[in-house]
């Protein structure tokens, strides 16, 4: 067996690059985590909603790390006009993120309804940008509906929307249910699927009183999980990772006080690849790593790494014993806590120094 | 409208006094509560498995507030005879406390099998000993048990030992969904269910990133939520409070750092009967307050408050506005959260002084 394993130009299908200080520290990790390729989430404070804004985000980024291809989204709202659509493909932005409101970090100004979103999505579809949904109904308990459904309760207005689109490329984001994979299947070969690293590991019981593994969507039961993994190891091409890594100061995670819960988002930039290597390997999927990290999600976003600007062409990971993943990153004046903070991993990446 | 309520000589049959000085601060709050009759858990550190064990800590309990009318419990464990249980009985001890292994504070020594108890059984039904039970199931990623189905999971373990020893008091404990209700109706008259005042208010919601509200049983859906408020206004007279109030401090409640999670538990007594009117009002079950809080409870442990050895024969609450919820109390070194810190509560009990 070896114990080297090389996978071409991995890409992140799904990240928070934050703003401010904060970029500072995260920006660099998406590199240090094995990936040249980031797909920037649009929900700063305030939302990227115009192309403008979203080309100097883009600066921003560049600034703090070259090396890193940014694609750029915008933020779903009422401010979105089909010529602005027509005038971000030309700019080059990829995508346009859209998120229910109040179900997560920033995202209270979020939709309520798609059909108001119809003139935008035909545009959409028209220029060929990917629309990517956050796939879950808010909560509300008189329709019993709570954080544990509230992505199988979304499925209907995905299947919806890509009747009405069918041309539309759709990425149902960090899937969480074995009924989200089973109707991403059913869809045609414009709708996709990315699902994070940390749901491949998680279920309820690991975020019940651990609020560090707590994100939306949350962990959902054992057979939910068991259905992420086995699409991965199906090799399935419209499954593709989008780590959704996000950072949280302890400060934010934490609920020694009552008055608040703590924020959603579990952070795995540091650790990505040999994260999901590491979790592919314990359910026997290693050799569909490179498919789940690089090719798929090129393959759907239409980005072979050919036509990247710059970046590395492979990383290489070696198989190691004994190595912690890192218990904490220093800001300025506060810290993060990467997932898995203490834990054994059994990759690390090769430095091509 | 009357804005007070008067309720005969509440009992809370589920409760956690601990040991040591934290002793000290939350035994005072059984009264100030509202109550005056305690059936106090045995899952201390060591678990109480002997007469002469739950005869001193009695003892510890009325040397703090001499009040109080304490019910005491064994652990369910290897270490208990038939004989130990006829002492128990003897001496006056109530019940016997079931934990399943590792599933909620200070169970590490808890239960795997129930047939291997059936000899303890059989003399708790000769002497007519209650058995009270934690009815959830370990967790089993393999067999799909997790966190939100671990109770109705354990049901057929509860229709078992009900079959095989009908003459037996059993009460499932802090029961938290449809199921479990359903269950218990479906049994005999030997076999009752306490609710918990934080079950009546909690959905998975509500600790889903927010550990003071997490406990064991987790609350569970809206829908599950529903049906216990449902057989509170129903009156039916084998469900009644028992407020499994479990304090922990802030540091043992709190994720700040991700190395471990946070204890299992919600601390409701300093505030028991004012919440427990406050919710029932809430969803128009105030009329069956004095049923839930006391004669439904003490005519099935046969504690009639006549033969009660001292403690008030009644309460009184006054509808108030603008009391809020106290935000901590004070230990020698450290400090408790109540549930609901800081939030607006509509009754309070009247000192008789």
């Amino acid at each position: 067996m070896s114990d080297t394993i090389t996978v071409k130009a991995p890409a992140d299908f799904h990240v928070h690059l934050r703003q401010g200080s904060i970029s500072e520290l995260i920006v660099p990790h998406v590199r240090k985590g094995g990936f040249d390729l980031a797909y920037v989430m649009p929900n700063l404070k305030p939302p990227v909603t115009t192309t403008e804004q979203a080309l100097k985000y883009k600066e921003d980024l560049e600034r703090i790390d070259p090396n890193v291809e940014y694609l750029m989204t915008l933020y779903l709202s009422p401010e979105l006009t089909p010529d602005e659509i027509r005038k971000a493909k030309e700019a080059g932005v990829a995508g346009v993120k859209s998120y229910p409101r109040g179900v997560t970090t920033n995202s209270d100004g979020g939709i309520e309804s798609y059909e108001t979103y119809y003139p935008i999505f035909e545009a959409m579809q028209e220029v060929d940008m990917v629309l990517n949904l956050h796939g879950e109904v808010p909560s509300d308990a008189s329709a019993n509906i709570h954080v544990l459904n509230a992505e199988d309760n979304f499925i209907p207005h995905l299947f919806k929307i890509h009747a009405a689109f069918p041309r539309l490329r759709i990425v149902l984001e960090h899937a969480t249910t074995a009924a989200a994979v089973e109707a991403v299947k059913k869809c045609g070969p414009t709708v996709a699927c990315s699902i994070t690293a940390h749901h491949l590991a998680l279920t309820v019981d690991d975020w019940a009183g651990q609020s560090w593994n707590f994100c939306k969507p949350v962990a959902k039961y054992p057979t939910d999980r068991q259905a992420l993994q086995n699409v991965v190891t199906e090799g399935h091409p419209r499954f593709f990772l989008g780590s959704d890594s996000a950072p949280h100061p302890p400060h934010a995670k934490s609920t020694s006080t009552p008055s608040h819960g703590c924020a959603a988002g579990v952070y795995t930039s540091p650790i990505l690849l040999p994260l999901v290597a590491h979790l592919l390997e314990s359910f026997g999927a290693l050799d569909k790593l490179e498919g789940f990290v690089s090719t798929n999600g090129r393959a759907f976003y239409k980005r072979a790494f050919e036509s990247q600007k710059h970046g590395r062409a492979s990383v290489t990971l070696r198989k190691v014993t004994g190595k912690l993943v890192d218990g904490q990153y220093n800001l300025q004046t506060d810290t993060l806590v990467p997932f898995w903070a203490g834990k054994e991993i059994g990759w690390e990446i090769v430095d091509e120094a």
